[in-house]
């Protein structure tokens, strides 16, 4: 077990680079690895390689497809006028499931992090203001995190925006359906309570 | 977008049938996958097919290793007349990391589960039998998990290593009931391993 230990480390290492796996959870999923039947264990990573080999970036927003452009971008049905600015692809997926949004996307490929060296030009901001002059958008919905990184992004993009005098709105911060005041904490609550809405 | 989805739920699902990973895990890390380079995910593969050819199950004590027999059980400075009888082979880790086991290991590959159509003998309980009457064993810990499961095959063994005029002890409840070994802090863990109770 003890000099094994050192491949099996390498192994777990594997997982834990993963986002969201902490060392006990990459402990798991490697003896899982480990006990999965050869034919199992090829075809798993079949899968993985053919999902890398057919799944590219849509060239106009950034987000996941098969193809060069995405079904997003190229349905006749999405409301071209409105923009939602995602910092992942992603959160395209996630918003799509809320059923919401009928406008089309943009993918920022990350947020402003001066600390990480991420400024404006690492972003796909460009392509974004070109996208904005070439088309008929009247509103851009900014969707990034509601984090340092996110705000800032945020708060870079609206006054770039508003300049071309394109409406930019953000999705709202607030309490979480279903929870309560209680277990909101005081930053989430604060916000609720700033942008509160008329009934 | 929508016509992707179907190979990205493909990727998506080769990650969520890992322990312990949700669907939205699964997302995060499907995308994580697809946005490595070229050279990244195949050393990654890589890693994963050099961990499942060097890594075996010791022959002795069902434990992980490189060789054929595990260093625990090759080791002259480890107790033999102490064997720790566990349902997989990660809970040696967790055990090991505690420092207060000096013996050796047996992994069971399971518990006595009838719903799960697994009795005695699905399990490595003839090989343990056949250690306990080879060797010098003076005290069997049972440290299998305190579920419905792990009871019963602590019961079970219990009956079983008692006619043969060998002690039987088991880790204490200090470890949350309806937890599982593996997810014990170290602390906690050793606690229950020092005021083990004989049954």
């Amino acid at each position: 077990m003890l000099l094994s230990e050192n491949q099996f480390q390498k192994l777990v290492s594997s997982f834990s680079i993963l986002p969201g796996i902490g060392k006990k959870s990459a402990t798991r999923i490697g003896f899982h690895v480990l006990r999965m039947e050869d034919s199992t264990f090829q075809s798993w990573l079949n899968g993985l390689k053919e999902a890398r080999e057919r799944l590219h970036f849509c060239q106009i927003c950034g987000g996941l497809t098969e193809e060069t452009i995405c079904d997003i971008c190229d349905s006749p049905k999405r409301d071209k006028t409105i923009l939602c600015v995602v910092e992942q692809p992603e959160d395209i997926f996630f918003i799509e499931n809320t059923k919401e949004f009928f406008g089309t996307y943009h993918v920022l490929n990350g947020s402003i992090s001066p600390l990480d060296g991420i400024g404006p030009d690492q972003l796909r901001i460009k392509p974004l203001m070109e996208r904005l002059e070439e088309s008929d958008i009247k509103e851009v919905l900014v969707a990034t995190n509601p984090t340092l990184e996110g705000d800032a992004t945020a708060s870079y993009l609206s006054h770039l925006i508003k300049e071309r005098e394109i409406k930019v709105t953000r999705i709202a911060h607030g309490i979480t359906i279903g929870g309560t005041i209680e277990y909101s904490d005081q930053y989430t609550l604060g916000k609720a309570i700033k942008s509160r809405l008329t009934l």
